[in-house]
């Protein structure tokens, strides 16, 4: 489980070492998941982002709404492809993989979402998720209309435009500390449970 | 001080209607500043995100480091002004001109920061906050010596990529909402203060 | 009022080695403005191509016609947007300012149009100044049925295309020598006359 | 193993149908992978085609040279992921991870191979590949010494160079037909064989 | 007839040394135009690939169907001018002026074919070319509907496309090893046949 | 030598309606070059523009300086190249081809400076105009020094300069009004005189 290579450019604490909370919610993901995902440790090299980062993705991708969580999944890995970030592309692939109960959509959706098995409801909002990534200067009216049309509450296009804004803050930090995906991530949510043992 | 114009696409809730500790926020930054930004009240509409957005914004913003405070909103401008978002680079040009004490310089760096009255230690931080912006993906080791070149240590490096990308977030917000700057910014700092009374 | 900064990277004529009509036309300007523009003195190091230069601007910017002084200037600031040009942003952005009896028009224009505080009719003569300026190739019948929908006669597309053309020319001149904004254009039309006094 | 969704927008002819020495062709790979491709039954229904394409493929990837097979199918992987081809970077991918004996490396290389697990003259390599890819007019002398201090003879750049040229091709036809990636491929050289039983 | 200057980075084989097939193929060019073009003997570099890049080359380009010769020749030429090979767009540019007895119209067509002597109908084939060479991914439905509404056979569209897909071979080819357009390319079809005498 | 296809989007005046000094200057050019180019009637239809575009034009290619006339040509068809420009690749390649007496040279450099026969020095000063038609603001004191390597002067380096911006005017004029070459310029300088008549 341990990699060779560096998991970030920084220094990546010891979990002995972090404040009380941030150790918490490390092992609570580490319970759940059996593994601890590289952004926790390598973020908490700064503890007070570590916290507004984890605060507002909770904010996020745990809330209720029009959205399933296969769909914000769905937001975080195309915009993610759209920004070739490694990371986020890797684990939240396996996220989306699991929610989806799909084996292939983290990669269609990665690649090219407009070849993705998924309706064309969710290729509108895919649509609008990458315009906010890449070119958030023109959205206008029409956009929003644009989704109207498929049924989106407005608070659903605050939610679909504010997971791209978040992921593009996440792929830009992801990239400058160099994070590596913890290799566990390539794998889940492409195999059957009892496969994986 | 009241526009006709929306400063939003979406509901500003009222002062009297948020929760305590974003009030007591809003009141703070309007007792300091002399009105309330409309960063605050925009984003008020969903506290969890605006409690997440403020506290990552205060941990890049406020700490201390070798950035100053002049150069952190330089970062903030220069790469407001890749992304084209007026609500950033209108209200941050006007507390970069406070902050520098030159009423020129957010108009120098949100157009082209080559031809800004700023050394070339700044001006190196710039091209590489404005690669974090733009294409975080190609960011590599030669970046990284540059700045160690002018002085920059790691966690420096940290900060001007962190800021980055936090406002990579906080420019797509904007253009999502149609964030519209207050109409004070626009002057603030371009004149002696005894001149916008 | 002097800057210590060079204004050009080519020698800066004095007014006295000037040929007579370059002269006289500075003076002229600096009887009107209270200042020499940068833009005259430092493109008067050639003299030829100065009074072209000027020609053709004044041949677009102070004819009769269906757009109005400050729409031509809104077409200059925008486009000069797009191409990143700080003299032409800085010193149209006050012309602008002026004209239009509007101390943050100028701002929002260069910044990003659609976010301005303009009719629908001139968002659609700068998408298409834009347009012009970055893929003039692409320009085709349709372009011009859209304008034709909000009114303008085509010698009115013919002034915003050439207004386009000529600031392709005059941002790219900028560039090229680092010509530097006049420090009285930052302030200019941004507060009451009285104020600047 | 069949897919509701249609894998070409053309008929895919039934292999009964099909030439002599492309059913061979066919049932060889067949036997081989224990799958066919959709590349072979969808390119198929061009018969001259398909030969050609094939002779083509084979000429590049099976002769001897100075790259081996896993690195020919890293130039493949990271231009497809340069093109953005669904198919060819779930197919190629599947090859890489099997002739690489690493079940991540064509996730890295898809989405960006600065952070791949492979040598610098690897990269050199593939920054290459993707220049050919992206921006084959501006290949000069430069490129090729680059490519001579790494250890690459001049054959082994053509292979390079030629490798990429071939999947601008084939990354086209994948998209224009919309090929869509046999589910095998998802999953192969993921695990150890015993567990994909 | 010779020029100084290499027409390849690589070696070019003399006729006596290539095999049977190749050596056959050339001398029926050379007997058909009276001069050899470059693009065989450079490639013949590599016997294998030549054999595989001409037989696609005749397949596509040789081929009947919906598309007159002269419209598979813009398409080459449109989409090596959107590449910029030298190489494709004089060469076939020579063509494209033979097959549509028109000295203008490869000029045309390299530059912009928006502007180009040609049918409405041929401007949607070339913007679909077009995009197949530099946008792949983005091909979708609506795509294929403008071309079909145009009476283009869903046939003709593959047509279109793999010209698009193998000329992007080509094109890159031509640049990878800087195949230089034999002189006599320039003026075919430019002048009347006695002319040129 | 009168085509059916319109040279304008714009009405085209009449020579006898003209003011006589542009009128004078058209007769000039007919005498001179054996027809009226189409952009002297085509700009004609505003005559002041006119006279400061031909003032600007004549300002910048009939000046001595350290460029010859084929260099100042080579500018404007490698820049027109860079803008997808119909009229003025065609028109200077004419005189491009007839200055430097060679006529394969302007295919070359409209398409691929890199690629054409021309020395080191003239392709540093086409990598620079290049750069002042697409990324201006871009240009600093490191474009200069490599300008200044290949013996340029500072003027010398103002005239590339120039003439890039002015054809970025004269590019966007003939792209907005669908300026039409005049059928003449294609094969101006491809033939020896004799073989023209």
């Amino acid at each position: 489980m341990v990699s060779a290579v560096p998991i970030s450019r920084y220094p990546v604490p010891a979990l002995a070492d972090l404040p009380e909370d941030i150790r918490a919610r490390i092992l609570e993901v580490q319970d759940k998941a059996g593994f601890v995902p590289n952004v926790f440790v390598t973020l908490a090299h700064r503890p007070d982002e570590f916290r507004a980062f984890f605060a507002y993705h909770d904010a996020l991708m745990l809330k209720d709404g029009g959205l399933t969580k296969a769909e914000r999944e769905m937001i975080v890995v195309a915009t993610s492809g759209a920004n070739d970030c490694l990371y986020c592309i890797v684990a939240h692939g396996a996220i989306l993989r699991i929610y989806a109960k799909n084996p292939r959509l983290a990669d269609q959706v990665a690649v090219n979402w407009r070849k993705a098995d998924i309706t064309p409801r969710q290729k509108a909002m895919l649509a609008f998720a990458v315009k906010v990534s890449l070119h958030s200067h023109e959205i206008d009216d029409a956009d929003f209309a644009a989704l109207r049309e498929h049924g989106f509450a407005d608070e659903d296009i605050w939610d679909i435009g504010a997971i791209a804004a978040f992921f593009a803050l996440s792929n830009r930090m992801a990239n400058l500390i160099s994070m590596r995906p913890n290799d566990e991530f390539y794998l889940l949510g492409r195999v059957p449970k009892e496969r994986q043992a």
